[in-house]
């Protein structure tokens, strides 16, 4: 059992829902079962192969003994001997708090256990919980953990248990059949210890299929790791935080919206999920209006015969919804299939395409806020970030190369100034030209040094990532960063050199020549409905009141002024201001106002008999700030001027 | 040749297209062909039985012989001669204008030829052009004309031939496949003789598929006649001026949408077009405000287990678009059927049950813009008047009995007033239950009573459908006439006493027990893209200011005014005001006036040297009236204030 013990005592919990519950106490206690046959042969055969391995190590030592050169991070450079130094040797000479919380290290651009030993001259980098390579090291040893428990207290069948950005999983087979006794050949690095993991929790179990036909589902199980308890606690503590603003559960608190198994994968939204919605769309026309963007509507539903032509019916055919064609009535449906879209932009091809083209009309700005449907994984779907219908704030600019640089720049001042009034900080990044690129070398140097130089000039953060652009053009993507810190991809700014010649969009140049138009796909909030989940998360239902469903609680002192306060709501209405009354008989004042602040009313409305005679209403935010009393025309003329405007903190400069 | 010399001559062009073209003078002339065997023996045979029919009559009409009564139109009643007496005598004794005119006549509710004598006691109305039954006769006989040449002429086999609300046609089989040689039963009744035609016109050929799965189509010649050639050339000119103002000609001058093959039954919406529409959904949205109406968003695709729960996959399945399901990757794409939305009211009906309901919230008014798809036949496809695909301005009522009455007074008055504003006239009909009907009588009778009323009390004119109900419920339907007096189904006020049992829809009353709500389905609007094609034929391209697309063209004297020209179209696009600049330096400034105006520019802002110093327009109108020099943010705020109060005269006013 020797490999057991390189393994220090850890405590962990295992909670798989519909299976037995086992509390693991310390994997080398003795209370542990005694291995199965074919565990304790698997382990005998790895025993022996690792022996092997140690004893040719040694050999190689010797062999090989000489002094190599090591790079430190920090420019410092030590020697050390070939194929005995190790990097947790080096980690211990720099300083002890290192070496403990050292997970891996990189040695020349390749990962190593820290006590696998070094070969040649090298440049060394440890990797800690702080980096992403770190937090996959330490999360892909958490997944062998939960593996071992899992084959040895349930008899489960492994099969992947990879890291993820969030943590890690590992999948299962629990059913009866059995594939034989696993030998995990892993590439690695693995944590030196299991006492490096200082906290790990499981998350959540579900169902996967492993291949499209499998007869029966996986087991998955999620969890996430830490180096020390703390760091778990103040994750928890995070996530609670989260929780209580998930936007599920806000979206359902405060009937924005909800979810029926009638319709997998979309929302419906309810009257006030609704008035966010559209004051969102709203918000973004305003800005087409002054940006020159043109609105149009496209239709749902095309022959694929258009997805073929874009290309999208070969790279993306599996997210597409295709019709049933009906061949028994030709009179009524066509011989051809039909389907949903997934995007707008071939569509807009077809619209710029429609009829001749000159210079003098570029650019061509195509704005299309309609539905989209895409086939993600089912198991994929959850609230409003993942679903099979959604909207964006679509556009599609079709410009001559030299228009480009003005129109990235406008794109990159309209991400921006939109970002600014929804309160979100943000990150740009530069996806430049992959190895499979297809076009002109010459017009994708151009257009990458454009993408670049508009970033520079934004004076925003940006980031370069070589290679990670699409085949068909470089772009810029925006994470956003949510009120918790949670980035969000959101936005984009994407070039296209393809669809342009796949639909042989041409215009007259000011020569006379034809000409071929520059495609620049951009969005800025991107998914409607994802941004909304966003949106809602980063306020915590506190909606800042241009965008809110609670603008304005009425609230009568006594029944007498009940048609007062009524004749108030109705005006507020008809204003397109977002109110309600609340008549409820059963509460004192004071208790109508908290519950109105509590239910994150922008503005409480009371209205005593003072009020009523003199037609004014007497205010409070939902901060409880009193703002006193305003001539009620007055009030009115107030909220929609702050409406308008977007203001982020309406009841603080009312 | 008897048969063939009832028939009076009759000029008649036939061009079919793709075929001969034919001048057919009169039937009988010498010139005619001499008719193929098989006529002749059936025109033998109905000689025969012609002759029976004669010497039947004539020996009936000596054995009954007997005085009766006839009740004439206007009350006056005359004695006659069963058996005997005609309608077209008796029209003759009345007025000889009334003998010509007369077309067949209605005894005791049954239609006679006018020559077929009376049997008994009779209430008696001549049917002349005047009424729909007239017309039906003049066209159901102007078919039988138009299949006789047809079939003489070219080889045809006849098919139906019926007449509808806008003249007649008759469908044809023109292949070499022989049916034999068809005896028309026909029922009448018919012309007296074929002179009563005074001009037919042949309008248009489609082909048609006689039944689902049929291999061959029919030929259809499309008709319409007139009692005389006066009235044809009358129909001709309305016909042109209607034809001058077709949506689908204007839409295409305009730049307002066009279609395209690859997604056949939808319309693209150019900006302009896409302009108009949100213009007409923001006005029916200010209204929902108002109104107290709650807009929400509903899912495109549902499963069809919904379809099935409210009954539309048993009465409407031909008409529902479903996708193919894709049972390879059950992780994908789910097991069951998924289907298009025909209509938003099950979903509106998921909506009200997704949490219980109180009678304190009601009425629940719920509207949806969503885009519905109807799988029409594809050969009533054309322009924006028939669509697969559409947006209603749809919403659905969920109220106590109690609270119909004023629910139905408010969706009334909501109809009147949108109605009022688009410059629509319009009628209302009322149906009632049909035979068929489901449902308690009681429910029914106070239903109708509380539809009766409201209209009453609209002070709007309106007719009763008896009968005319749909099973489930009595609606009041809307039928508004354009600018040339064409008629149009647009809106619908319908109640639905079936679908919340369907969906087992309840809420708590006022007593603490469940109670059943009532439904009201209603659209002012209806098809939103129906209706703008009304509007655009209604209104001929010039727009009323809140609706158009071309509301200001800023027209600079000179190039030095082209900067300041250019700002003011910024600023007032940035204000949401539609605008262009004509900046064209090959016209002088009169000519781009008379060109703006052409084009119906609302507005036409002129800018020399000395607006550009002061900073104000010189403004004109379409209809060429000098409005003088205005200071130009009192001009931009002058248009928003009539483009927000939606004013139909805006040049007259301003």
């Amino acid at each position: 059992m020797q490999l057991y013990q390189r393994w220090r005592p850890l405590l962990l919990v295992l909670r798989l829902p519909g299976l037995q519950a086992y509390k693991l106490r310390t994997l080398h206690e003795a209370s542990m079962p005694t291995p199965p046959h074919w565990l304790v042969e698997r382990l005998g055969l790895f025993e022996k192969l690792w022996a092997v391995q140690v004893t040719r190590l040694a050999s190689t030592a010797r062999k090989e003994a000489r002094t190599i050169k090591v790079s430190l991070p920090g420019g410092q450079k030590v020697d050390a001997v070939a194929w005995n130094t190790t990097p947790y040797q080096l980690a211990r000479q720099m300083s002890s708090t290192l070496a403990d919380t050292a997970l891996a290290a990189e040695v020349n651009g390749e990962s190593y256990d820290l006590e696998r030993p070094l070969e040649t001259d090298s440049d060394l980098r440890f990797l800690t919980f702080d980096s992403p390579e770190g937090k996959s090291v330490l999360w892909h040893s958490s997944a062998h953990i939960l593996g071992a428990a899992a084959e040895q207290f349930l008899g489960a069948v492994l099969c992947r248990g990879p890291s993820t950005d969030r943590g890690f999983y590992h999948d299962f087979f629990l059913g009866k059949e059995r594939c034989g006794t696993l030998v995990d050949l892993c590439r690695g690095p693995h944590l030196r210890h299991a006492g490096q993991i200082g906290g790990l929790k499981l998350l959540a179990t579900s169902s996967v299929w492993r291949s499209p036909g499998s007869l029966e589902p996986l087991q998955r199980v999620l969890g996430i790791s830490f180096p020390t308890p703390e760091l778990l606690r103040a994750w928890e503590a995070q996530r609670e935080e989260a929780e209580s603003r998930d936007h599920r559960r806000i979206g359902k608190e405060q009937e924005l919206f909800f979810f029926h198994e009638l319709s997998p994968g979309s929302c419906f939204f309810l009257p006030r999920g609704t008035r966010v919605y559209n004051a969102l769309v709203a918000f973004i026309r305003a800005e087409y209006a002054r940006r020159g963007f043109s609105e149009v509507k496209t239709p749902t539903v095309f022959s694929v015969k258009l997805w073929k032509q874009s290309g999208h019916w070969g790279h993306y055919r599996e997210n597409i919804f295709a019709l049933q064609p009906k061949g028994s009535d030709p009179a009524r449906h066509p011989t051809e299939t039909l389907a949903l879209k997934p995007m707008n932009c071939p569509a807009h091809c077809l619209m710029f395409a429609h009829r001749p083209r000159s210079w003098r009309e570029l650019p061509v700005r195509l704005a299309d806020f309609g539905a989209l449907h895409r086939a993600e994984a089912s198991g994929g779907l959850g609230g409003l970030t993942r679903l099979w219908r959604f909207q964006q704030d679509d556009a599609h600019i079709f410009c001559a190369p030299e228009q480009l640089q003005a129109e990235i720049r406008g794109c990159l001042d309209f991400l921006c100034s939109v970002y600014a009034v929804l309160g979100f900080s943000f990150s740009l990044s530069l996806s430049t030209r992959p190895s499979s690129f297809l076009g002109e070398p010459r017009l994708w140097d151009h257009a990458e040094q454009v993408l670049q130089q508009a970033l520079e000039e934004s004076g925003e953060p940006w980031a370069l990532k070589p290679g990670d652009g699409a085949f068909y053009g470089p772009k810029i993507d925006v994470h956003l960063q949510d009120a918790l810190g949670r980035p969000h991809q959101c936005g984009t700014i994407q070039l296209d050199f393809q669809l342009p010649m796949r639909f042989n969009l041409q215009y007259k140049g000011q020569a006379g020549a034809l000409e071929r138009p520059v495609l620049i796909h951009r969005a800025v909030l991107g998914s409607v409905e994802r941004l909304l989940a966003v949106l809602t998360e980063s306020c915590g239902g506190k909606w800042p009141l241009w965008l809110s469903p609670f603008q304005v609680a009425v609230i009568p002192v006594g029944t007498e002024q009940e048609e007062y306060a009524r004749e108030i709501q109705q005006s507020l209405q008809a204003a397109g201001l977002a109110s309600d009354l609340d008549t409820d008989p059963g509460l004192t004042l004071s208790r109508k106002v908290r519950r109105a602040q509590l239910t994150h009313y922008n503005f409480q409305f009371v209205v005593g008999q003072k009020e009523q005679s003199k037609r004014t209403v007497n205010i409070r935010t939902r901060d409880n700030r009193r703002l006193g009393e305003w001539d009620l025309t007055a009030a009115v003329q107030r909220l929609l001027e702050l409406q308008n405007a977007r203001v982020s903190n309406a009841e603080e400069v009312f």
